[in-house]
């Protein structure tokens, strides 16, 4: 019987939408992705009108996140010129390093997937991504 | 104001979830992808288990299904050896041309995006592709 | 406390030693990888002298394993000319869908990552595969 | 007779269980990659629960390391902006030039492979790939 690395869709979908309904109530327009723990896509939204080049980076900034369980804005501050990671970005088919990516746990701390989300300022995309990833219990 | 390019996000949800209302019906695990009038992403379901390979299929079936505006198992009729069409494959990044991609259109008959959908058989993929499409007025 | 996504760094080594002495016993010289159930690579092995190309095509064959939970050989079937995969090559950065990759199981039946095999003939590298994959319990 | 270029695999696995012999003593879960005189994978091993996004990394830092026959870290000293090497990580389908890559010589101290490590602070991935590397006569 096949089952889900990680994530299941239900709770995908529902990370999806709690980070539509943040970012309708904070007035952006945001594309919003869900990784599994293999860092496969899982579930994937673009607002009406959002930026079309945000669809590729919160998809990254989803699997950046789980790549290494970490916000991935804890991974630019590394990546900077004269830092420990810098250029990091150029592995793995491209990463995001800039906020807007948060692993997503389960009621036990283990992560189970990621939540990307691009569109606004990376402050806005980091509430719309915490947002997703607290509807996941 | 921003606004979609074409299928609206609400009308690729209803797309979505047509298409994974008939994959349950029929007793698939399946992979769908709605794409807009630009070919981008909209939305995206991926059903837990279903087979890891095809989230990549899904998403270029409908993206070629969008480029020609005709279901993606009409064009593999024309890029077999000898066909008029061979090995249009290796354009756009890699198509998929065989049948799990339809056009969307709107009531006035414009195509406004294009679902694809792969986990099984390709019959099967084309027959929950035609459900997705169909969920669109 | 992280884990591993399906198979242990354990078990695909047992799966990689395995194929390399079921190689040397028929006299091939094997490129050999095991990714987990994410189709990430956890262990690898090139013996010396063995074809360069098949460093990424064994690796190749061990995700279009996963990809499917099948056989790469069982995909080849269906991707040739008029078949109903036709050019399904095209898709996850490429695939390899002659033989030489098997899906991994736990004892439960459950697909816990996969084994591809390159350097020999298709025969041999199907054979190679299923010696590794057998050592996994 | 097909022969090994530079580095064996027997080698190339001493190297590798060093390497997760060190990483193990200083609690550590580290990605490990090892490339012959060709800068080809020859072994590598991903242990449980280590960065999904650093088996990449690890294979980047061993190839980059042959590349220049040099430790990453010292070409991370002159990529940096207003370096000689500016940028440099966009060649060769990206390079990683933070420490966790060296070089691996034989008796004669002819440079035969590489090793990369990544999966902790780069100190950390630095120790362990010299300790790999120093298991290779």
């Amino acid at each position: 019987m096949p089952s889900a690395v990680g994530i299941t869709l239900k709770q995908a979908q529902a990370a999806v939408e709690a980070a539509l309904k943040k970012s309708q109530e904070i007035g952006t327009l945001m594309n919003v992705a869900v990784v599994d723990a293999g860092a496969n896509l899982v579930a994937f939204a673009h607002e009406d009108g959002a930026w079309l080049g945000s669809i590729d980076i919160s998809q990254k900034k989803a699997r950046t996140a789980r790549y290494f369980d970490m916000p991935t804005g804890a991974i630019g501050g590394l990546s900077q010129p004269g830092g420990s990671l810098y250029n990091i970005e150029h592995s793995n088919g491209g990463l995001i390093t800039f906020p807007g990516g948060v692993p997503i746990k389960n009621g036990s701390g283990e992560v189970i997937g990621a939540i990307g989300v691009s569109g606004s300022t990376v402050e806005n995309d980091h509430t719309v991504a915490e947002a997703g990833a607290a509807a996941v219990k």
